[in-house]
């Protein structure tokens, strides 16, 4: 498939990276070959609001060929990637296929990790496809329709119970918008349960939540998901999942088990797997640990980019993986690409951070610009308007103003659905 | 939950035969519970939209108990109902519940049914619920992924053969939306597979697809789905549904067997399985046979609404499974018990048909209303019209009408998405 006479370019993920890889290469001399296990791209900052049914699936994910359409020296192929034999230049899929490369772009992305506990991800659901967010909605949607049905007050009040491991922005966003949904949106529609007895409690291994932001945006999120009714424990570290129960070990004052039948987790990430098997160092969470150009050692034609990588000669620590550093890697790794085809130095990438965010249910939210820091309903504002501007095509974006203008308006979540992941059975 | 005072009704089922029969009884001094197993009421007739990733879940489907918030003498259960005592008055759930009645109505619909072979449920998924859409939308679009991955031309071809068995509205309505994807909306975005080249068959056991329309009318639809390049198949009798292979009989210039990947299944229905265990005489296809005033016969105390009843006193064959019907049958049920509550003889049903409908693809539709017939262009606006007024929820309206105004304009489908109904899998 690919175009003998130039040179081929692998890239793996479509996500943030992967896309703006294929972007910077558009119109080049250059045969392109993105590789996804998803048909979509999906816009994950939007992911929580899938999980708590304020958007649907459609309206934060585009198939990719879909955007990638114009671009006519690219061809998408939907595979799993199993590793990466970087002597050989070869990209090892599923079904025994295989694609050479000339050069690689990794932006596998993350998973969620559970620290060495696999077998918690049944109890606790992590948030990083749009099938994730499916479950969650789910698993959440049917807490208040079984304590509907249950006589037992103790098992009705742990059905009512949701937790939230891990104090990062996405866990405060999913601990805002489930307060909204149990105070305001499920008010009056229950007969044998008060939704607004429900407990949002959100859990921080750390002496804090939003690590990441400043300590005057830190103290506004913590007033705001107060007012929202969210309990915040810090300092409050998870020992283990159980089946419907939380046990926490060591922070002051805080119970050292908390009976609850919806637990989400969003405590940690781990690299892709794909990024252990190029053979080359890689830190505690699996990330890539990268030359200043992106490139791998010892091998100039592989680049990473976005989560997959550790990249620390800007800061100490490894940046973060958020989509804008995806994003300026993705197509900073591809003019290294170009530039190596023209006989030119690869340059080293510099990350230029245009600020931090988090939204806090209703007509909140924090915003850390460096030169600004804004919260409450003008952060709001501002978060609503930069993610509307960098939501993929102009229908979703409408379709994302018009969810939330409705739900602004009525209080109302427009995807309260219960679905079942299982076709319906039919008659013999 | 029930208040003791007044008569207590039950309603099962939460689609358009269940709600209008709570709405009926708004106001009125009972205390109603309308049990189903699912959380949403959905917009069936536009099932196959997102079964064909026109539209979203969230767009044809509202959760029962916001639908039916305002309504202070009703209550809503997520349940399963297992079987029904008529003699007892019990209605007996999952987990070993049950629920008194003095008053039953019954509508909980009808599944698909494969007439005896339910193993072809997996080669040839039906269409009732939302999961099944999002079964179907997957499979139709992983065929074109595959196809595009393929290398034995043969292989490429049966990936790229969509049949669809039953001509009924549902067959044609998914034929029409298919050929516009394959024909239209994929176009320029592959690379090894022209999506122009895909077949879709639609495969009628009988002499004439569209067999409730008027002969002028389904001249106008095979007219309309030929230009789309659906090949119709009429007299072809399916008489084994293999994997990636439809086998057919009887039919003249017919072959007898089909070579296609994705097969769905449009063709036969069978009523709830409820309806049999109150023990009175049902059809071949599962539904009761019902007295003139919709009730049961023995039992005065139940009643029966939409594709669970087999109403046979106003036509020879029984009243089709249409919303129509449905809606119209469960409001006369809900008003008969309030009759019988009053001491009054309860009123004979009486059918009033609006006319029957189906679009075909993109800007042509049929419409029969008894004294006018529309076809083309005239009859896919009065579709258009007619579905959204009866879409539930202004949201809704408006978001449906979006996506249809945009697919129109741009050939777009907005929901391509391949979920998995997986969770994503952690890194340990």
């Amino acid at each position: 498939m690919a175009n003998t006479n130039v040179p081929h370019i692998v890239i793996v993920g479509g996500g943030f990276g992967g896309l703006d890889a294929a972007r910077a290469l558009r119109g080049k001399p250059v045969s392109v070959t993105l590789v996804d296990r998803h048909n979509h791209h999906l816009f994950s900052p939007l992911l929580y609001q899938v999980a708590t049914a304020g958007l649907s699936p459609g309206d934060i994910a585009s198939p990719i060929r879909w955007i990638l359409r114009k671009q006519s020296n690219l061809h998408v192929l939907l595979a799993n990637v199993r590793r990466v034999d970087p002597n050989a230049r070869l990209v090892h899929l599923d079904h025994d296929d295989s694609i050479a490369y000339d050069y690689l772009i990794l932006a596998a992305g993350s998973t969620h990790s559970y620290f060495g506990h696999p077998e918690w991800s049944h109890r606790a659901p992590g948030l990083k496809t749009l099938d994730d967010a499916l479950a969650i909605r789910r698993r959440m949607l049917l807490a208040f329709e079984e304590a509907e049905r249950e006589k037992d007050p103790a098992k009705k009040r742990q059905l009512l119970t949701f937790a939230l491991v891990g104090g990062g922005p996405t866990g405060v966003e999913l601990a805002g918008a489930l307060a909204e949904i149990a105070h305001h949106t499920l008010r009056h529609e229950f007969k044998a349960i008060d939704p607004e007895s429900a407990r949002i409690v959100l859990l921080e291994a750390g002496p804090t939540i939003l690590p990441s932001f400043p300590e005057s945006l830190r103290n506004s999120a913590r007033r705001a998901l107060r007012k929202l009714g969210v309990e915040v424990w810090e300092n409050a570290a998870v020992t283990a999942i159980e089946t419907d129960a939380v046990a926490i070990g060591g922070g002051a004052g805080n119970p050292d088990r908390l009976l609850a039948h919806t637990i989400v987790w969003a405590a940690g990430v781990a690299a892709s797997p794909v990024g252990r098997t190029l053979g080359v160092p890689t830190d505690r969470a699996g990330r890539v640990i990268v030359q200043p150009d992106l490139s791998v050692p010892g091998h100039p034609d592989v680049f990473i980019a976005g989560d997959m990588a550790s990249f620390t000669h800007q800061t100490r620590k490894p940046l973060p993986g958020v989509a804008q550093v995806a994003k300026q890697q993705g197509a900073h790794a591809a003019r290294n690409v170009l530039r190596t085809i023209a006989g030119e130095p690869t340059a080293p990438f510099r990350y230029r951070d245009p600020g931090n965010m988090a939204t806090i249910g209703r007509a909140a939210a924090i915003a850390d610009f460096g030169w600004a820091r804004v919260s409450g309903y003008l952060g709001w504002l501002l978060w609503l308007f930069v993610h509307i501007l960098f939501l993929i095509g102009f229908r979703n974006r409408l379709s994302v103003l018009l969810q939330w203008a409705s739900s602004y308006a009525t209080y109302q979540r427009s995807v309260r659905l219960i679905t079942e992941a299982q076709p319906s059975e039919p008659d013999a």
